[in-house]
């Protein structure tokens, strides 16, 4: 007898229909000899209603009353999962994240899970009930309730699955799975059966959006196995597990891309100590995120161009933060341009793969697409290039890394 | 320096404007030099939806998980309004029923307050913040969540305002007091300025709706002050207070009426030991109420005629459930009508004027209504009449007790 840990998203629980075919899929696990732990959203939409009330009541998100006030969504499909589940002969009881407790640390809005106390869950388990968990909350030392941000359903029930030593954790969404690309963008994207965390986690923080990029880096930290599934369909979705569990690593697993980027170009910037600093520096303090920077070493060791990207959001103001220190930095001119997207390469495989960055140049090149800034990692390769080849790249890329659906 | 319990019902917060006016009528109280704490109700509209989901999902109302679905909605608007508080400057927080705690009994959706630990929440205080309590929610000895059944939002304010020792619990509802009648019925209506326990609960338990039973008899047992006022105005209500705080007590105090009410008679009912037993024995384990009970002395010693009451709701059920008895009771026929109002005439004055209920009888003679039922308690007379005589019994005999307005 395997214990299982489900979790199941907004849409998934929507309304008391859907509510009840999650009941029906719980039953299934179980039926199947499993013990089963379960982890929820809140109804579609109920969190932005929840979160529009705080802001008109002049709250900010970071406040305790702000995870007071949105933490009720969970707690109410977690009541009505119990039910459904008890009305179809599967005893069940909602367990808030104060009951189990799920411990946090205090920061409200964007918590992060420090410990979870398995006995509750496990007394409930070994007498016959489903503990129905709402997810994305927990409570603080300080006995305040607390949530861990956008997305964090995810997140709480992979905490829950590594807590409990689940043999697996299901993530039931409204996808079968996870793509080599965007189907919608590319037709013959193909599901992909088994993917590794470190590739997952490029995955998730490049826009395919099955999964948060904190629940996965959870999972890899406590090796904990994924499955990424559909809520309305029974096939086998993605299994995310650790690389050694994967046999055959083909070369590349997926292409994913970012249209949400933006581009600043300091051009002949004074190519001495301290000026990365002094860029980086206060953009940190901003609380803006930089992602790819690219510096060449100077032609004359005097002066050089450095580029580096934000998110479309963070333009505005990460252009105002370097231009205040344009007397430090003395660089001649500031360009910026968000008519870009980033386009990566992901695989482990290509750590022992020579050439996985030629042939992406190559391919582009072919259909005269200019690269216009390059970052490598160990298991990726990502460039800019401008937004309106975004199509053009990805199909081509899936096609030369024989990633096409047969 | 008073320390004042404020409770605000549905429609005081039913948006974030209501709740923002809230904010300011507690930063008043403060500024007027005393310690508040508030409790509230969930926004109007918003506990019956949270109940039609449970109903959708085949839950019942004495369910742990009814309980947990439900108490969602006053979680939300105490979070918001102490947000609203901090917005203007009135430092505030909200304390959940199971982080003060308030420990109940665990019968669900109906749940009796057992105690409420007062540390917490005097630490709040005597730290300068307001403490914001969602009404109607404890906790169980089996730590869950618990209801207090509709309206416990009144019994939650009560039990707080007892167990700090407040001044006063202030309940502020969308009329602006107690009145002698229906002003919607009788124009003369006038609002009482002071009205002991006891007549409110008998006002209370006849359709006067500004107050649910409970909270009164709560009151009473612990004699905390209630003051019944307006969300909207700032003129005083009525004082729901103890006898001795009344000095100079009026005959009647006001007029209360009952539609909900349906009649049963048995005609010709065997006159003999065991017999009200026979009958009200099986309505009691079928969980009907039973209101008034009139039975004379048989005139042969044989046979005679009962009549009681129950509400309409119950009318067909607990004719099943007598006819049932059909055989032990040996009655004649069996007679119901649920075409009746219960008219009562009340006031602890009553106690000590003689020919309160003779000056009733003679006003609706005069009138040529006539009664069908009498019942009379220590500070109340009722009788039941016909309904289409409501409006013409109410006028006459508020006239004739000397409560109209001058």
């Amino acid at each position: 007898m395997a214990l299982i840990v489900q979790k199941f998203g907004g849409t998934s629980v929507a309304d008391i229909t859907r509510i009840k075919a999650v009941a029906e899929t719980v039953k299934r696990e179980q039926g199947a000899g499993n013990e089963v732990v379960v982890v929820l959203s809140a109804m579609a939409g109920v969190t932005d209603q929840l979160i529009g009330y705080v802001a008109e009541a002049g709250g900010r998100n970071n406040s305790p009353e702000y995870d007071a006030v949105v933490s009720t969504g969970e707690q109410v499909t977690a009541g009505l999962l119990a039910l459904c589940l008890a009305g179809i002969g599967v005893p069940a009881r909602s367990m808030m994240g104060w009951q189990i407790p799920i411990h946090t640390d205090d920061v409200h809005g964007k918590a992060r899970i420090a410990k979870i106390d398995v006995d509750a869950l496990r007394q409930c388990v070994v007498a016959g009930e489903v503990p129905v968990i709402p997810g994305f909350q927990g409570i603080s030392a300080q006995g305040r309730i607390t949530t861990l941000g956008r997305g964090g359903s995810d997140t709480s029930a992979v905490a829950v699955a590594a807590a409990l030593g689940a043999e697996r954790c299901d993530i039931y969404t409204d996808v079968d799975g996870v793509y080599t690309t965007d189907p919608r963008i590319v037709s013959a994207a193909r599901k992909i059966d088994k993917i590794t965390y470190e590739e997952m986690l490029e995955m998730a923080s490049l826009g395919a959006k099955v999964l948060q990029t904190r629940a996965v880096e959870l999972a890899m930290k406590s090796n904990q196995r994924l499955h990424v599934r559909s809520s309305y369909s029974d096939v086998p979705g993605t299994l995310v597990v650790d690389e050694d569990e994967i046999v055959e690593q083909e070369m590349v697993s997926g292409i994913a891309y970012s249209r949400d980027e933006a581009k600043i170009t300091l051009v002949q910037v004074a190519d001495k100590p301290g000026v990365a600093a002094s860029i980086f520096g206060p953009l940190a303090d901003a609380g803006i995120n930089v992602d790819m920077i690219v510096q060449n070493v100077s032609a004359d060791g005097r002066a050089t161009d450095l580029t580096f990207t934000v998110t479309e959001a963070d333009l505005e103001r990460a252009v105002e933060t370097v231009a205040a220190k344009k007397d430090v930095l003395e660089y001649a001119d500031l360009v910026s341009d968000s008519n870009v997207v980033k386009i990566s390469v992901i695989g482990v495989g290509m750590r022992s793969h020579a050439g996985v960055a030629q042939r992406m140049f190559e391919t582009l090149a072919e259909k005269g697409i200019n690269i216009q800034v390059i970052s490598t990692s160990e298991i990726k390769v990502s460039v800019l290039i401008n937004e309106e080849y975004t199509e053009l790249a990805l199909r081509a890329l899936h096609t030369a890394y024989g990633l096409d659906a047969e």
